[in-house]
């Protein structure tokens, strides 16, 4: 079952936007068992358009497409489709009165360019977006199935699981089975040597890594052997499903041991998710006081939902005053030891800890660039505390790359201390 | 002059990688002034690779090319051009001689696997890689001009910048101008109303819109009139350049008119980098308390470089208990109004602004869901209070979308606020 990837927009031919959409889909539809063969994608132009469909839907299974189908009139998906498969372009009442009531709900007119993302192609399927006003839809190029969405990712991505992949579910190959597991902690060549070796120890099972800075994902993925590999006179196996299931779980308890506590988690975890279920799990509140991330950490655990559940104060003391005002550090730390010290993050975890009366505090301070290096105090020099009713902790590191890698991987490091320190108690 | 993008890789196609090489040759090939009109990206299966060489060589003019030159079995680049243009893989020994070196100079013996990467298709044009073991060519094939470089981005750029761009600045069209104008505060299909008619008062100008949630960004692209538009017998324009930078001005004019103060940047411009040269310009401090934004409005201000110049203190007070203990909010407040209220809002921002000691203070509390609405208060509801010398001023926002979108919204109103605050000192 072969499938691929049409993207519509002039934003990524220009190269205005990177085309994140059509690797989630990938990924996505290959996890499904679907192999992914082609991404193609043209610009806001009609005959292009055309073209690139008619071309796909000659060879593909399963063609999926995204972007177009916004109000303005570059947004030329639905017209061209139409007119790919020679019919006309339709007003849905349904998808209109959606959009309609979508306005009303925030106060806003509905303006006849928001009418135009109620017309479809004469016979489509129509894939309703719940969250955006424009809908999607399905129809039949020469025997493909091609699914139109939009290219908001948040948008596309709620209508692929919910629309998409109920209708291709049962035509998805079911002869592989894939398990996500997610590190911190070592880069990706490190991870890929601890790793060496199980390909071959696993026939059938590929490891593949994802990099999403600071995090690289390992996944282990098997698949049935084709009936040309099996032994002459071998039974055809009664379940395959479960083979490789089993096949994936033994090769992914293989990693496990490899890789020990750079796993912090699988599949859809969230690395602020699984702190939080950690304080969760210890019934502990979590204060912070942040000065070089500058709120990142705050950011990442409350972008969870819950996170009120166990997050009292997240303090960003960017001035050493409010270091002083908000989190009672002494003047004598600042002025001793400066504001990027060990010194100073233990009193910042302490002080947030108190003033919040949280059961845990993290503190991070240190130099996230471009300026504000000195002498002995490098660019990408931080300080990290923990405090808990037992006492206080402190790390010292020194962290590579830009401004955002730094606060990115300070972040990661300190959350990781919270979680640490939930699991000692 | 129209360009193709072609990337070779299963590692995309799977959706392992996001395709990021794509986006940035789009983007240097659009400043220079060419027309990209397709990316395609194909596994590594030779028969495909040379089907989407020979299709785009069938239209474009200049065809750059990355992925599939490494030394593995899986990369067939060069055995498929070779193919496509009929002609032998044939190896090249000054370039073995700078693989061999390389391999000498980081201490590791040079595997024939290696080897394989000083193969080239007969008659090309070899790139060198002063960074890589794999070195890149030109070729033509169909009359198209096509580059095949490495995938590793570094490697890529490097030999993009060096080797491409002086064989092809030659022929890029000098004929077209950009204005980028960023907006926020109305939805696309509202922008592309104000806009309508733009494009017909300025023929040769093109209005594009892209959406980074919640900003829109409006493109104003000029372009010379191609010779066949040209009135009989009138002069060949002396400075095509001069020409259509003048029309794009005029045109991003209109537009500036328009849209009025919903334009709140240009170009490279960040709207938290526009907040902050406006509280620089004023020479303010600016303190932040935050609540269900939950530390987005210290991340953005932050994120620029410099920020340490006017943010004191961003309070994060998640939790009614550290509103009370940071920020000094009578608990009365809290009982009689609730932290979601006008008047919650207001004492936060004077605490922020009392504590740290700050010209401005910001206060955002509200309710980002999902859980969490009251009777009277549902999910979405947002107060957002600016506190300066001269008073306190509270603005009540019902926010659509899920909990990301609530939060994103805020901060945005909330920075758009202290901005407006700068502008009446």
């Amino acid at each position: 079952m072969t499938c691929a990837v049409l993207s519509i927009g002039t934003e990524l031919t220009r190269g205005e936007l990177v085309n994140t959409n059509a690797a989630w889909l990938s990924a996505a539809l290959t996890d499904l068992g679907f192999e992914v063969v082609e991404h193609v994608v043209v610009d806001d132009d009609r005959p292009r358009i055309i073209e690139a469909l008619e071309r796909l839907a000659a060879y593909a299974n399963v063609i999926v497409c995204t972007g177009g189908l916004g109000p303005t009139t570059d947004d030329l998906t639905t017209a061209s489709v139409a007119a790919a498969l020679r019919v006309n372009v339709v007003r849905d009442e349904g998808s209109l009165d959606h959009i309609r009531r979508r306005f009303e709900r925030i106060g806003r007119p509905m303006s006849d360019s928001n009418a135009k993302q109620a017309d479809f192609p004469e016979g489509a399927t129509i894939l309703p977006n719940p969250i955006g006003s424009a809908p999607g839809f399905e129809v039949r190029v020469h025997g493909a199935r091609a699914f139109f969405m939009p290219g908001v990712p948040h948008e596309m991505k709620r209508m692929y699981d919910e629309q998409v992949v109920p209708r291709i579910r049962d035509i998805a190959p079911n002869d592989s089975h894939q398990i996500r597991l997610r590190t911190f902690g070592l880069p990706e060549s490190a991870v890929g040597e601890k790793l060496a070796g199980v390909e071959e120890a696993f026939p059938g099972v590929t490891i593949g890594y994802r990099a999403h800075f600071p995090e690289i994902e390992v996944k282990v993925l098997a698949r049935a052997p084709g009936p040309a590999s099996r032994r002459p006179g071998a039974p055809v196996p009664a379940d395959p499903q479960a083979i490789v299931r089993e096949l994936a779980e033994r090769a992914a308890q293989e990693v496990r041991v490899r890789l020990g506590d750079i796993i912090w988690g699988e599949g859809e975890d969230t690395f602020a998710g699984v702190v939080g279920r950690a304080l969760r799990t210890r019934r502990w509140t979590l204060a912070i006081a942040e000065s070089c991330t500058g709120g990142l950490v705050g950011h990442m655990i409350t972008k969870e939902a819950g996170a009120s559940d166990y997050l009292l104060l997240d303090a960003v003391t960017y001035a050493n005053s409010a270091k002083q005002s908000v989190l009672g550090v002494d003047e004598d730390v600042l002025r001793g030891h400066g504001a990027v010290s060990a010194e100073c993050a233990g009193r910042m975890a302490e002080g947030a800890r108190r003033v919040a009366g949280a059961d845990v505090a993290l503190a991070i301070t240190g130099i996230a660039g471009p300026g504000g290096a000195t002498d002995g105090k490098p660019v990408g020099l931080v300080y990290l505390a923990i405090a808990t009713a037992k006492g206080t902790e402190v790390k010292e590191r020194t962290f590579p790359g830009d401004r955002l890698w730094i606060q990115t991987l300070a972040a990661y490091v300190g959350l990781a201390m919270v979680r640490e320190a939930c699991a000692r108690g």
